[in-house]
């Protein structure tokens, strides 16, 4: 990774000529203080420690990882997680697996429901282009009518092919009451018409994620939740029984703060946590045992220079929100005592200068051009807000790379 | 507008061979119903009618308006505001305002201050660019330090061409406590400094922006604000001339909620409102009256697609937190009576079903597919969020856009 690859240049190739390149590719082997900001940035050793700790935990446990590449979008970050062990990514939109299978990454689950015309035209070509690259697409449908469309759509696509079946996982609603067919008899009796009247579908999994409580502060909160989705998923299981039919090979769910739980319950058999690779401001205010799952580090920052400093008290940086998402709350500052982010407007953030331990407050303009550290508050949508991460090793620009999944929202 | 003319599709152009493009300029003359979501429309009839009676205010009180681009970030509609008459406009980053100058816009104000190396070479190369398209670059200055380096740089730049100085606006600090120099004598002794030191800066105007004067509710609220900002305006010409100095011919200001306050003031000569071509949630919590300002219409909107619907009373849409920005608040539904936006996920959003006055619930999995409009919490982070404006007139596709400078950040 230390050697300048030849990787394409994120210049947005909005193709007019005259528009400057927003790509700091050419700052690899500088000090972190050339970089233009506000810029995403991923610390190296923390990251690879992330991807290695989870790995291991996971695999230890006798389960498959397959970790989330929305928080990430980010091909080259998915091929070290896959080198370093998991089964393929998750998306949870087909255009954001396109960029994937783009960069020849085969094993996806969109783990999200997919619906209409448009996107079932995409996701047909996306089906052909993972079985080209010899891997598996996988998709999640929670009702007869998604399902019976998406059968549709393949039927028509696959007249002058021989385009295997596609698989999907059923999704239930394991308690979070979003998406989800309800678990126990209502799922299993989608499953079996599915596999009585819907060729082109095969159904190899349930999909049993339950977000919020990857968020739940305490471990024995996450942990009433675990045990509910399991409920859920044994229910499901009982129906499948019931009907005579044979119960689906893969338990797929969990996340970055459920997944010590999740992989202690002999229901899961593969987890789906994203986060971990980065950890936020947010997932940190979760109460973390070692004794449960690994700890994750923070690897994860937008770096932001000072552009306004008119008083002692009060200074400006050039990252608000159009930078960083605030949704779970404002970033924080790393390593900066005495500075509080107090407030994002969308492309200033107010940093509150207050008396340090060790020091008095700075002079007016004394903090000008400096280079600060933020922890996002939520990582997922920050990343989705850059075109590009750059990687960085001991205060050194190492690489950069496209984070090619960007706002591909369909 | 309504031949499509033949603008580049936004592609992301990132040169990887079979990553299918995310633009929607294939849909041109269809109906909106075919569009694949979630995507950000605006509607053409009301986007003409808010600048076209915007302009024609700011006119008949003899003032200019600058409409501010980061809002929208489109070039397109850039050049329909001056087209209506609009002197240029504002951005707040160089490399945004970098987009708008490929797009053949000279007459740009960086209404921000731009410090450190990299932003300084980007902005005296941006300074060349708009002098060649025969237009005006103008930057905020609110330091000493910052007015400095900026002279320097473009000092090391001049050496082989006859570039003309760099107009500035000085920036100072309006009550807001943001950026901004303190007003009166410490902004006029800098503006002295500047003139007697620094010949590559022309200091032609004050910048005297107030951003949450722009969202606070009652318009007596806001009056009180705009009569503070001009007492801090009027502080500073009495400190120019009591050092003898000429007062800067532009005092530039105001915002989408104040303009009608603005325009009456007799101080400022320039308006640089940018919501106003949109509008969002957040901005029709405020009081309007048509007698103090124009009233805007809703423009913009995030159109989406039901994506699951389990149950009668829950229904799950495919806009989350990364096709809007829930900042300044949730959206909200556009003629969809009984319905509520109640939670936004990364790419999920929960709508509450409710029985409408007219009828009753929906079955389950009724409205699977079903196209609703989102009226966003806060406009310009939403904008920022995609690559593609789509501009519908009575329900039909008439053109797309690219949102040039989404996401440039430096």
């Amino acid at each position: 990774m230390n050697e300048p690859k030849p990787t394409k240049t994120v210049d947005q190739g909005l193709g007019m000529s005259g528009l400057p390149s927003l790509s700091q590719r050419e700052r690899i082997g500088q000090a972190f203080t050339e970089l233009d900001t506000p810029c995403l940035v991923v610390s190296q050793l923390q990251l690879q420690s992330n991807i290695e700790a989870l790995q291991a935990f996971v695999s230890a446990h006798g389960l498959k990882l397959r970790p989330h590449a929305k928080s990430h979008k980010c091909p080259e970050l998915a091929k070290l997680q896959i080198a370093a062990g998991a089964v393929g990514i998750c998306c949870q939109k087909v255009s954001e697996a396109e960029a994937f299978a783009a960069s020849g990454i085969g094993e996806i689950l969109i783990a999200n429901e997919v619906v209409g015309a448009a996107k079932l035209t995409r996701l047909v070509q996306l089906h052909k282009r993972c079985e080209s690259l010899k891997g598996q697409l996988i998709v999640c449908v929670d009702s007869l009518k998604a399902a019976e469309e998406m059968n549709q759509a393949l039927e028509q696509a696959a007249t002058s092919s021989d385009l295997p079946p596609l698989s999907i996982y059923l999704e239930i609603n394991v308690g979070q009451n979003r998406c989800g067919m309800e678990a126990g008899e209502p799922a299993a009796k989608l499953a079996q018409r599915i596999a009585a009247t819907m060729p082109r579908l095969r159904l190899i999994g349930l999909q049993a994620y339950h977000g919020t409580a990857q968020h739940l502060r305490s471990i024995q909160e996450r942990k009433a939740v675990v045990n509910q989705v399991c409920e859920k998923v044994n229910q499901t299981l009982r129906a499948f029984d019931s009907l005579g039919m044979g119960r689906p090979e893969v338990i797929s769910g969990g996340g970055s703060g459920s997944v010590g739980l999740d992989a202690r319950t002999n229901v899961f058999t593969e987890v789906q946590a994203g986060s971990y690779v980065f950890m936020d401001v947010d997932y940190m205010r979760n109460e973390w045992d070692a004794s449960v799952q690994p700890a994750f580090a923070k690897s994860l920052f937008v770096l932001t220079s000072v552009m306004s400093q008119p008083t002692s008290h009060r200074a400006v940086v050039d990252a608000g929100l159009k930078a960083l998402s605030v949704d779970s709350g404002l970033p924080e500052l790393q390593n900066a005592p005495g500075m509080v982010y107090a407030k994002a407007n969308d492309e200033h953030g107010l940093i509150e200068l207050k008396a340090a331990a060790d020091g008095g407050l700075p002079e007016p303009e004394a903090l000008l051009g400096q280079k600060l550290w933020l922890i996002p508050g939520h990582c997922d949508p920050t990343v989705n807000l850059h075109d590009e991460l750059v990687v960085i090793d001991d205060d050194q620009v190492v690489d950069t790379w496209p984070i090619l999944a960007r706002g591909r929202l369909f």
